[in-house]
């Protein structure tokens, strides 16, 4: 299944996406608030509840207005690091030079605040010079859990999985390296553009599916998922390692190579820019960039 | 004003504590959620609203049960590493040690899950050998954001302190450090004692304050607040380049010198063990850990 956010003279919705892409239908919450997006239909299947039914006629894709299809996490957004071996050489004079351990011993986690999310389409605003001059774009496959849970071995990680997204996790490079730890530069506001929907784990083979972003139609990153550092059931252990994950937790899995830093010389956005990700299986996510 | 969550009866109120420190007295919140505890209010008064009188007779501090004056943050808590120099040094060779930069050129940030926080008495539970044998312990002046905001000049921003709270900043050690990123060994779930309350901006100077820390009754931490190399306006100013703040946010300030992992041998906490810090002007705040 396909599930989207969307907003639909304008009231949030969620519903199920036609095959075909041309439609989607609104499901039934319910008392559950659509104003929390996936997020209600996630909590009320973990909980125990059934899907919700479909309810009304199927909408044109062209009418309504695609949103994330988590408006507002219910905590931070995990990422990680440094997850593809290609992304993690070309970096490694700038960004990870003070993270000089082994990379293939522990994934690097940090993450985003809930209020960078921005749906497709939406503006990303640059914060201006004053604040970042080398604004930089990261394509990533992220994890949608289903079932919460703590400690969570490798071998029962993928039950957890809820389905996938994709989120951009827009980065002001300047800010990440001066502050050592990186959470203040990924977290500038509309900083983490997810969509188009959520596809659910067994419509989607996380483990082998291509990642690719273009910035004004350049090609820029291009890598299979199978050329992850730490595959999604060891990000899933590692993360449930004395935290408790909860349904609608997300995990941006990492970035391949091709990042702006990592160009000869580096090439930040600009305003104006529009930035494009697909992933095979689930769809694409556009953004442009502006001036704050 | 000392504004409490508390449980009485079954049931989760906010209240304001008598001057003698002995009761504390209901707020009548009309249709604000209880259940968000001191959030609810923060948010109230942030969108121009009323502090909710009093209802009822005042309670016996004895008869309630204190919980985190927030219960669940909105979003990750903001945390700064590195904010007292003598902090900064005893640490520069294990946890610091890739953050070489000069220490006075930008404060670091980073956070912990919301599901982190547990109140006042509330047990610490320690996560098992396997997961982190090096849990230690770091007292934190806290601020607490009223008015929200964005790229906040540093001459306005206390006019954004709603007041202040006591967090122990609870790290495993060995997690903080192989993962590079301090996110995870500082997320474990109850790794965030918060409380006793809320202290308003109004009664208590947070930029000249003593903070101790005592494990097992014996004295570990002790400084003033005059000792921080970023004082509370940088860390405000720095936290909300780019990045709105909310009521309610949460900016634990750093920890003195004295932590477990700076001692020769480095002392970890065990189960049994009892962490009480002591802020002038806020109160104590005492937890027990325990094995998971």
């Amino acid at each position: 299944m396909r599930l989207a956010t969307f907003n639909h003279k304008g009231r949030r919705q969620v519903g199920l996406v036609a095959a075909d892409g041309r439609t989607v239908t609104a499901l039934d919450l319910k008392s559950a608030d659509p104003a929390r997006g996936m997020l209600a239909v996630i909590h009320q299947l973990a909980g125990g509840g059934a899907m919700p039914a479909t309810t009304g006629a199927p909408i044109p894709l062209a009418e309504v207005k695609l949103e994330a299809p988590i408006p507002v996490p219910r905590r931070n957004v995990w990422c990680v690091g440094r997850n593809y071996h290609a992304h993690a050489k070309e970096l490694q004079a700038s960004v990870f030079k003070n993270n000089a351990a082994d990379p293939t011993s522990w994934p690097i986690f940090f993450t985003k605040a809930p209020e960078t999310v921005v749906g497709p389409g939406d503006p990303v605003v640059m914060p201006g010079d004053r604040v970042s001059s080398q604004i930089d774009y990261e394509a990533e496959l992220t994890i949608v859990i289903g079932k919460g849970g703590k400690n969570i071995p490798r071998d029962k990680a993928m039950e957890h999985v809820f389905g996938y997204t994709i989120v951009n996790d827009v980065t002001a490079r300047d800010v990440q390296i001066r502050h050592q730890q990186w959470d203040l530069g990924k977290s500038f506001d509309t900083f983490c553009p997810m969509g188009p929907w959520i596809v659910t784990a067994d419509e989607l083979d996380g483990s082998n599916t291509r990642v690719r972003l273009w910035v004004n139609g350049e090609l820029r990153q291009d890598a299979q998922t199978t050329d992850l550092i730490f595959d999604l059931p060891s990000l899933i252990e590692t993360c449930s390692r004395g935290i408790t994950l909860y349904p609608g937790d997300l995990i941006a899995t990492g970035t391949p190579s091709g990042v702006g830093m990592g160009m000869s010389p580096p090439s930040w956005l600009k305003a104006g820019d529009s930035v494009k990700i697909a992933i095979d299986g689930l769809g694409e996510l556009e953004n442009r960039f502006v001036a704050g």
